[in-house]
């Protein structure tokens, strides 16, 4: 079987999905990528998380080809692809159905940085597709959903932005591999439920200060990182 | 004892509204049809879900007359009979007094289809019955309740509406069994909850379009699925 | 000791409370009211209720006179005392602070009746006291709190509205025992919960009609119930 | 090692925080102040609770000093031992995450006192810090947050106010030792909770009257305190 290791780290990040109340149902997917022989590793399409084996596993190519295994791919596999292609650093992939993102996807609302929990992770305001058009929707819609994301994403860092909603749809994260992509999944949503929150108790409230947002986010990203136990940086 | 299956079938379908968090105390309850025998079996009135045996199930025709069982059946049972006797699809109904679906019912709000999850499940507006007339409250209550929701339906169908939110009162789902009304059930439940929460976040948010409806429904549902391992269909 | 029987069945009530989940730390409290003997057992003030053993609940006589137990009682014993005394069928009564009727209480609101859930159990509007005057607070503020919901039951069944809101404080319930009193705190509770989410979808919900209120009401209660299993009333 | 009884105080303080849902991931923090000594003790920066040991805690001087441990203290040490500095009273401090009391903290808006429950433990609105300035953002960020607190409440008795939002970012609470920081942490949980229900029903909710919170407040606090089983003041 091809990449085994790979295999086993996505098929536990699926799970994951479902520890952390990310999904309902079948719903939701996560893949890995291995950038140099160019394959993707992802969960098949609408088998319940509970009877799912590591060997139902599909490998890809970086075009939503299959490689190996018999039964079909997450048919958004090529929102996955799209991701892959288009940035370096991107190993993980995971769409969740989480309630509160999901809330936020359908509002069709950016989710404002209205604190530091949210500055610790997202360098500033996450960002939601624009709605696709009816020529997109109806052509390769999983593949043109791949594009409005990166659409989303133009001018910005993907590791400082490391989740998009996809309007009316819900959420997309990524990270370094399928297990960071599922942490960001995971804080997405604890802000997304923050943010909730803070707009019933003021539905007028407002983002943070930048230099407030700057200030926490590089006390945790960057060269001058200060939080934890990581080897100081000169 | 008469269809020893179907009485086992409609048990744990009703056991099931309690695992999956959709009653309260005694409320709710779930039936199952032999439209080949015209027999329904349908949850006695007021047992305790944790007390009841599979014997305890009531055996009755489709006029709600008892054919087999010693305790009286539940008082919704005309409502399930009007719907058995309506639609020839329906193998199971299911009452549940789900958290946010009876909210919406109890607004008195159809359920807008504010992303691609419900559009998944749900082929648009989840509608809602017309308030009855005090004579229709008056009169033989449970039948008319079961009016008004065939009323709800005209012109749909109800395979791709397969909830209906009774005004003021609470929701009713069906399926092919029992077991597909409860899933029905539970998912118009998690439906409810994520548009409650869409509209906390933006009060105006708007369905989505008709090709995204479509486009999602259909990946689902009909000869061009392609959502999940079915067998290709040509 | 006194009222054995009584005794154990407040004591189980008390903890039903935690198990419901209707109380936070040591607050919430539940009496029984034996009428014959004039003398009411309460929980003590202020015990953790994972420390208390039966032995520690406290009798008194209806005007809240210590008569047996070594602990003080609950301070809110002149607020059960009053209703026992003004009512002949209380046989038991319990003060919680669970979530959402405490949010109704907070908010100074009664809550409308805005489904056939609440019909079943409220006939109606469940009501809120009035703020109380500064004197009434400064002077024998339990008893007064008992008086206010006296007042807010003024020309009304207490059986038809098993509970009452004490505003800016929180609920108290009743029943024929100690055990009933808390099942009518737990759906007061559930139909708080309902009302608040049906709020949230829409801000103006109406409350239902008087023949669909009573409807649901006389199923469930008086001489023409025909809910549950009971013996068929003439 | 240096103040065995403390670390473990401490080290049990910040478990606590896990079991009663006030933290997410590696966030929050608890120390713990030995007065005699001038020392603080406080949990590691970013390490996950499940992975913690006592050795691991971080002891230091009043000016966040490191006088004992291997690993990096709380960054948000600086505003700890400004607490400890500034309060005499002070023997714990709580930094949490906890969901409703950061949504006010994000919504910037103080905790008015809806109820009863809130005025047993708070003395009357819950105040907020006023925002930053860039400089001060900036500048010592942590200390500059202790800063901030400090100066919400000035003119109040700490202990009639064990908790204080910082706005934007979250809450921190105190009491004589760590474990009463964490209770105190826990009760503003619940009132934040409360209030925000509460604004749900009637987002014009006013606070309670002046009597009824000194009536509550001190049937707990002070030389006249009724509720509970402590020894009858004179």
């Amino acid at each position: 079987m091809l990449l085994p290791n790979l295999r086993t780290q996505v098929f536990e990040a699926n799970l994951d999905l479902v520890r952390k109340g990310l999904v309902l149902s079948t719903f939701g997917n996560v893949s890995g990528f291995a950038r140099d022989e160019g394959l993707i590793v992802i969960k098949p399409s609408g088998v319940p998380y509970g009877e799912m084996k590591p060997e139902d596993l599909v490998v890809t190519d970086v075009h939503a080809k299959v490689v190996e295994g018999s039964l079909r791919p997450s048919s958004d596999l090529p929102t996955h692809a799209a991701l892959y292609r288009a940035f370096q650093s991107f190993g993980g992939v995971a769409h969740t159905h989480s309630e509160y993102a999901t809330a936020w996807a359908q509002a069709r609302k950016p989710i404002p940085c209205f604190g530091t929990t949210h500055a610790d992770f997202f360098h500033g305001t996450i960002p939601i597709t624009e709605p696709m058009s009816d020529d997109d929707i109806a052509g390769e819609y999983e593949a043109n959903t791949g594009a409005a994301i990166i659409g989303a994403l133009d001018g910005m860092d993907p590791a400082a932005f490391p989740a998009v909603l996809v309007a009316n749809h819900g959420p997309f994260a990524w990270g370094p591999d399928a297990r960071g992509a599922v942490e960001n999944a995971w804080m997405l949503e604890a802000v997304a439920r923050s943010a909730h929150l803070t707009l019933g108790i003021n539905p007028l409230a407002k983002a943070i200060s930048v230099p407030l947002l700057d200030r926490h986010f590089f006390r945790k990203h960057g060269k001058n990182a200060y939080y934890g136990q990581a080897e100081i940086k000169e």
